[in-house]
């Protein structure tokens, strides 16, 4: 049985179509039957595409094909399956990227290298990729414009919401768009690209700008999340830049002309980042930790991302007890500098603990309701130095067992 | 209502009386009702005490007072509280700590800095501590040599059983012993003293060999354990040796007469140290995790460590799947040196997964009846040297939740 729909699950907006990019999906029936499970993209010649990946030291096949491929930093294709991860399958798997790529290749007139592989599900199963291959011709014929719905749920693991979102920027006086899909939803860990994200825009980016956009735009969305501190070996996030519409030529990341497509970029990876959170496996309470005062940074979402990852912050959370003090004993954890006397721990913006002791007498009943409602903003204060981080993550219930406790799930 | 008694549990032990050592419980009603919650532990004088605590930058005002004691290095008492950590209690709390060591040290006429303290429980309400000073004189009447089965009882908190060890040992033709008791069970992890675990003996031995003594114990017992990654704020492992028993002068470590002292030593911390990974909270399986082959030793500590602490491993093993790919997810993402084609795992001592890829054909059948077991061994050789380590966990079930999850637990 596939678990309930996420209570923190957001629509699905509506996504026009985008210059350059039609998609296509099928049931090639990889794993998962009565659904697809295998999105082919086609994107425009020309296309330019920007990448990041997991930093897992067991990376599965298709991210180390796609770390070669992005040398070239020209794409004709993206082909996704769901239901098997091809991760550590040995020497079949590099051959089942290579001949999947190749097939494609076939279809698009381009080079293998010119596409772009995902694959997502279990690891160590050997890729059916005969059954791949086969598939691809009905996937060819499937593609459209309007396809990004059916992309957005052919990439569905064990998502219970299909992920999605777009955005339009101006660049010069010419209005580009862009739009993304992305899924969870375990696995999920800080500084990793993310699980599985593609994102398109028809602006004209060559593929180094494209890059240095897309590493800008990480900071504040897949790199300041955390489900459950593990790592998948197939985190995979790729830009893609068809140049189908006309606007001035740029050529730096920091040229003021690209000043509205970095929001846009940045917010729509944000809002995609916070999806996955919001299906995180068994989340039942988006959690969004904003660190203050400390010595930098670096240290501030370190320190964030410790709170983020405690089970038992998370589990406290989940059952909707404003227990600062697991608070107090993540930052001590964390390793980084932190004064007892000088910390300083908010739920709700209710600060609670501070100068070293509980605040007495502060206001509990606003705590309590904010406990009970769907989102939990913690606070914490090391009043030691401007480092500042917001960093997000979901609570750890039940439904996290269920989910990763079940047979071979 | 309390968790159900592990089905990891041990029975305690009998231990008798150890020279130089008696031991008072009382209930003094600090946050249970009808139990013993309070300890006091008397040392002969002259005694020695070594100790190592928490590396958690936030530690509670008990730990402060314990380092700040142990430069002294001499003991005369022992003063544990269960309910209240005494953590995060400002000013209030390093009052607390001093009140109720000269408290005790009136009891004994000995210095307050030759009282050890540790308190253990909620963290961030204000000790009772008239009432703990209340309780002492019935406590100090309650000293018996034969005290210890009561003393493993009283320092519980979410414990679901007594844990204690003891040992003989020779030193030259004589035979000493060494006792000890702990508790658990949750904010357990790596590279901490542990949570409470106090460790005495008859041997007489100086303050700086018994530290040293003590930390040659911990890279096989406190350090190479966890069970949720979370850090306390109160972990305390105290070592007492009152020099009661006569023995040839021993003055360094690595003294040849100390072997059967060292082995015996050791092997005691590892029990208490198992009793707690046996008692993590949830716990239906105990979980030893061998790494071979890495490039040193505190690199396969690191890999072990995070196979130890990913949920993902963690939840599978609680679902009696054999998940080794989650287990090669977890080696990838410790960061430490790893190449897939190099990596083998195994379960239950079935080699599972070899240069790169699944052993085809593995026998499931020994690995499925190993899953249903109390104990799973998982053993990963990374291929790369010589490094290897061993630790042990837990698995991650719907008791961690049910713990965890209620209010102010």
């Amino acid at each position: 049985m596939p678990p309930p729909r996420s209570p923190l699950a957001v629509p699905l907006p509506a996504l026009p179509p985008l210059a350059g990019v039609r998609l296509g999906t099928v049931a090639a029936g990889l794993r998962y039957r009565g659904r697809d499970d295998l999105l082919l993209a086609e994107l425009a010649p020309g296309s330019s595409v920007a990448g990041v990946f997991t930093r897992n030291r067991c990376p599965g096949a298709p991210v180390v094909w796609c770390r070669t491929a992005l040398a070239g930093g020209r794409a004709r294709a993206l082909l996704v399956n769901a239901g098997n991860a091809n991760v550590f399958t040995g020497r079949a798997g590099d051959l089942a990227t290579r001949a999947s790529a190749e097939a494609a290749a076939g279809l698009f007139g381009c080079k293998p290298r010119q596409v772009f592989l995902a694959s997502t599900g279990v690891i160590g199963e050997t890729l059916p990729v005969q059954k791949l291959i086969a598939a691809l011709p009905a996937a060819h014929a499937a593609l459209a414009a309007d396809g990004w719905a059916a992309a957005a749920g052919a990439i569905m693991t064990t998502d219970t919401f299909p992920k999605a979102a777009t955005r339009v920027a101006r660049i010069g006086g010419a209005e580009v768009r862009i739009s993304g899909i992305a899924k969870g939803s375990g696995m999920i860990a800080p500084d990793m690209a993310t699980m599985l994200c593609f994102v398109f825009t028809d602006a004209k980016l060559p593929p180094p700008l494209l890059q240095a956009l897309l590493e800008r735009g990480l900071g504040n969305s897949f790199n300041a999340i955390t489900v459950d501190s593990d790592t998948s070996t197939s985190d995979t996030l790729l830009l893609f830049a068809t140049g189908q519409t006309r606007h001035p030529r740029v050529s730096e990341a920091g040229d003021p002309l690209l000043r509205e497509f970095r929001a846009a970029l940045a917010d729509l990876l944000q809002d995609l980042a916070l999806q996955v959170v919001r299906d995180g496996e068994g989340a039942s309470k988006l959690i969004r930790i904003d660190v203050a005062g400390a010595t930098t940074a670096r240290s501030a979402r370190r320190i964030g991302m410790a709170i983020a990852n405690s089970p038992l912050v998370k589990t406290a959370i989940a059952g909707e007890d404003a227990n600062w003090g697991r608070i107090v004993m993540a930052v001590g954890k964390a390793g980084e500098p932190a004064e007892r006397d000088r910390l300083a721990v908010a739920i709700g913006g209710v600060w609670m603990a501070r100068e070293g002791g509980v605040v007495e007498a502060y206001d509990e009943a606003p705590v309590v309701a904010h406990m009970r409602g769907a989102e939990v903003h913690i606070a914490v204060d090391l009043g030691l130095g401007r480092g500042s981080a917001r960093v997000w993550t979901c609570d750890l219930t039940h439904g996290y067992i269920d989910i990763n406790g079940s047979y071979r799930s």
